[in-house]
């Protein structure tokens, strides 16, 4: 174990989910901070042989200039929600990580991200066999000059719109062709960034509501190649609650009359989410939770807007009306105030562990035990928390055994 | 199964519980309400052969005055929970039931209680051998008069203060000296009736947070005499929440500072849990319940207070601040704006239909797999509100093979 | 005083509103409600001649079939706002109202509401002249036939698309024009109607959202009518709680960074504001209020979104975050539930008495000392709660001397 | 005016607000922050010969060991509210000032504040002769030292318990008698330190809800001296909202049944509330507020409760529940989370300020028309937010006209 070195590649490193990662990595090897929020920390976890975050490597893709300890300061906008001397004291991590972001993938870029992009060192009219090189050449030579025995993909860029339908009906000759034929419109951004991990059998995760790996042809693909897949949608707040609290009304046979749910956000997320073409992804993974979970589908409505105000510190106000005995009408709400970067990193983390892990464990295509982790998990539809959480601590033990 | 007769008698009938339950029954007998807020209207009780509530006949004990239709007209104060004209259909069963209604048990009656004793029908110094003697010629002979094959007792009366350490050290022979001896202090009043139903072999569940059966002695003689218990103090609201969110921050590794949880409710229930004593039984059973879930107690707080003009909808606030990875606090609140009767009827009748099936299938003692329905179960420790849900499941099919 | 009779007349009569103001009438005739809600029954106005609302002869135009009793049982859907014996106790006046309901208007109706006309008594392709004489004619019928001294005309209807800018430089001759020549398309409905009032020389309040009177031209007429005009847009719920808050705010020197206010409600008035267009006209008198009470206007979000199961229990969440000394950053959040036809109905009573009052005063044009009752009131930008109140209790001192 | 020297000397100055004053001095000085949060920045103040806060030269007493700068790094607790490098640059004040913080009073201190008391330098059983002049000698030397034309006195020290009734009837030969005789008890030790500043000449402010100068026979005595006086308790969040909501209900006749209102807090200050007598003399000005804008007192619940994880962001719920016409019970909930001390500083700052310019301006006694600043105003009894502020900016007229 000792001799094991690991890294993890993020898609949108300088996101402020990729800034909260490398300083999180950054802490925990300095011991500065404990692990709270890694649900691999958990006593589930005791036997199970995963890596220390605090060994990752960093590295990364954008398409924005910047660096990791700029936006690291930034998140949470006027209330800060990482104080200035950690990032100090992790400041030469952070710069050195900084150094290993490449610059990220264009090939059929939506508007919303393309209006990020600033680098000047790369090309916007890359061809698609020229981008998938490139990116993969990133990939490669990450893994070899840090000399790692594995490396871990996940995209933690922001989401972008939701793929056409045709593109759930290709298949790999149709992916192949279209790289040939230099049709980047073929494949969604993400999927793209997909395709080059997978292919060159780096474990992928898709931390996002965008495409990622989604798409059958990929699927497939992927178990060819023997690699293990997640996603996607991290769930970190008011889907959380959701699938904690829609079970306890099925369970107890209160018929929920409506569910709203109201969302503000002030990050670049929100500035992309506020878009309704990317809009419509997140709202997407977010609305099929419910009818899941309950079994019937109540008047839902769910709405994510940016107030800059706010940044990174996502608020959300839920009214769930429902129905009791004797048709008496009831009430619950719910606010939640979380810092939705410091939930997400550890989240990251736990992810790279584990998907490390079933890597090593020869797993391939969808990690269905890991459904937990998302608002869209691929391979199951389950979407209790509580069973998902059930079935994660069955791979644990599953990972412990063998 | 179509000849079974069955009987639920109430402890506490004229409560606004015990009315909602008489009610309920009487609404379902009609066609009026749907099974809405019964458990065991679930899917996963399909194949069970459970009775059903709309054919159970009504009775109770109770130390007050009234009727059950003026009760069910009350609950809900200003916002009245049912409609008037629900009631009046169901008068006649209603007014048929309140005269099974037989003067309650006084027996080391608190103060808070005994100030709501007035009916003109009973002793206020009945020896203790005369009170058990007449609580079981009372069911005794409810069951012979309605030719009933089983009856339940269920304990739906206020809260009565915490029973003295010494009584959970007393044995059988210690009880029997006591009757002998005439000496009612030995066990708080809900005991004495829980001891009464137990002995003449009637299933018995504590829907409160009063001792009830839940002292070593009688759960004893309850397995002596084959009868199976359950209980104490239901979950309706706040701590159904509290249940069902806690294990959310376990297995997300997210700490937990602080939980704060002020109710407001102003019927009965409320103006005896505004007495220091009887709030202590509620507030224990509340407490315990997040060091349970969580492995650590943060600091709690939770407060009763009776504002009479909420009447029977309890309104919860609570305030949970935890910290998330790099130290990063965060908070999220919810508001629960229950009618407490109605949520807790339907509760009610699964119950008794739950142990009436137990006692057929000759269980005997602490029926431990219906934890979901209480705060401070008995014969388990078990309070996450999904695993006690996979707990009754199990049952539900134990029953349905058999 | 005794010997004046005096009429109200709804426009829209049949909407939840104009149930509530009947039922209200009805029930303060029997001394079935006291005057709860109503700001003239405040001691400011003590010595003030008003007319007695128990005391107002009812009636109106819809364009709906319908009769007040059944709108009345259907306020707050599923949770009654209105118990079944007062409204049969009141039925004989709601019975006897209902046959004074006359056909409304639909000159230039909006999809939204033509959607809604399904009495069979009206023809859909009435010439502007013809409509215009028949609603003076039902309104002079209705004075005539009850002797009434005075009657005032209110808009409780369903609030209609903002009018095309156009319509705020019509004058007069331009009116006259296109009555003549048959153009509906001049005016939207609500301002024919508001014609018609004013041209016969009665009183007018919109109470809506809608144009109404507020076209110069049509003030301007007012004026030379002698009549009294007042509008628009009452305020029942959120605006009403943001006109008390945000000059603390002001007055403290806090900064308001941003203000978000979700309104979810499900009644008709629900169902037509869903509409994009109706619902703009009323987002646009919610949204100019914050930045006339701060001096500046933070970034504001308001939605308002139709859930049936919440009826006419309007629900609004706000979410405030401000910044204090030394840039720290802080929110206060509100949630209001309340019945907005019951919060509506004894304004509509408070404008009738007090527009007669003026009218018996001379007064004429906007009566910009009812700001206080008004999203958008007419004649003055004053929006902050306690300056509006203080003007109306000066209103209620000049009516009392003279 | 250039000329013009002043000191703002805090008793209590280690305390939380009194750090937060100091920084906030030495930020604005800087140009670090705005004036934000202070009613004396606001237009109506514009004409006014008010004293610049960054000019003010800071002093005070304090009963514990410390030094600004630590205390203001302190507040908020695991959510800093103020950051680290605005403490650093404005260190260098923060730690002149820190050493003109002389030893407090312990004069007849109550159980709670004596826990906290750890200076070296101050004797347990000084005579009251002897602390009253060692208090005066503190002031006269700070004026002098520092060649100040002007200090002003603010008590920001934790709150004590309430007075006992009998300090009401003390006449100014029985404060004399007390001190002669070395009677200690027969003040609070909030009234001795303002019978100290007072006597000689200083302008007092109580910021607390303690006794202060809220006595007959030191109110007689400050007009003697010629020293303006204003008091008690602050409003800075749950209460500034309810004087600002209440008179909305009053205003529309909407009658409130309840107003429960529950404060978690977690600094010194809620340590010091935690305890039953010192949290009295809070409630007892918080609860009068209701009585005096309604007219009625409606049932109420006030509770403040010490919550360690929130520290100074002290969270508020307040839920209301109030009727309308036709008996319809509705519901308004508020939260409020602020920084206590970030809202007070600026508040101190603008007492100071208004303090000085009166007693240039000759007035001697309670100022009334600083009530806006109050929950419970000296020389009023007038608690409606909007008008107190309108007797606010009367006042700013008047100091501006001479």
């Amino acid at each position: 174990m000792a001799s094991r070195r690991v890294g993890i590649w993020l898609i949108g490193a300088l996101g402020n989910v990729g800034a909260s990662v490398a300083l999180g990595i950054a802490a925990l090897k300095r011991g500065l901070c404990d692990r709270t929020g890694l649900v691999t920390a958990l006593s589930e976890f005791a036997g199970v042989d995963l890596d220390e975050p605090a060994e990752f490597v960093v590295g990364g893709h954008d398409i924005r200039n910047g660096d990791l300890a700029t936006t690291a300061a930034s998140v949470g906008g006027i209330r800060p929600a990482y104080a200035g001397e950690l990032i100090n004291t992790c400041r030469p991590d952070l710069e050195a990580w900084s150094k290993d972001i490449r610059p990220g993938c264009l090939l059929n870029c939506d508007p919303a991200a393309l209006n990020l992009a600033n680098r000047a060192d790369f090309s916007r009219n890359e061809p698609v066999v020229a981008g998938i090189e490139r990116l993969q050449s990133d990939l490669r030579s990450f893994a070899r000059r840090h000399q790692l025995d594995q490396v871990v993909v996940i995209n933690v860029a922001s989401t972008e719109p939701p793929a056409a339908e045709r593109v759930a009906q290709l298949d790999m000759a149709d992916i192949q062709r279209a790289i040939k034929s230099n049709d980047a419109s073929a494949l969604p951004t993400s999927a793209w960034c997909a395709y080059a991990a997978i292919d060159v059998g780096f474990p992928y995760v898709n931390f996002t509501a965008s495409t990622g790996a989604d798409i059958p042809a990929i699927v497939e693909h992927a178990k060819e190649k023997r690699v293990p897949l997640a996603g996607s949608d991290a769930k970190t707040g008011e889907t959380l609650v959701k699938t904690a609290l829609a079970p306890m009304f099925r369970n107890r046979n209160l018929k929920v009359l409506s569910w709203v749910g109201h969302n503000i956000l002030g990050n670049r997320d929100g500035k992309v989410l506020s878009q309704p073409d990317n809009r419509a992804s997140k709202l997407r993974s977010k609305d099929q939770v419910l009818a899941s979970l309950l079994g019937y589908l109540p008047q839902t409505l769910t709405t994510i807007e940016q107030i800059e105000s706010v940044d990174d510190w996502k608020t959300a106000w839920d009214h769930v009306q429902f129905q009791g005995f004797l048709g008496v009408p009831m009430t619950m709400q719910f606010t939640w105030q979380g810092c939705d970067s410091a939930l997400a990193a550890p989240l990251v983390l736990d992810l790279a562990r584990l998907m490390l892990a079933a890597q090593r464990h020869s797993r391939s295509g969808p990690v269905d035990e890991l459904a937990v982790f998302f608002k869209n998990p691929m391979g199951t539809a389950e979407h209790d928390l509580s069973r998902q959480f059930g079935r994660l601590a069955d791979f644990a033990r599953m990972l412990a055994v063998i």
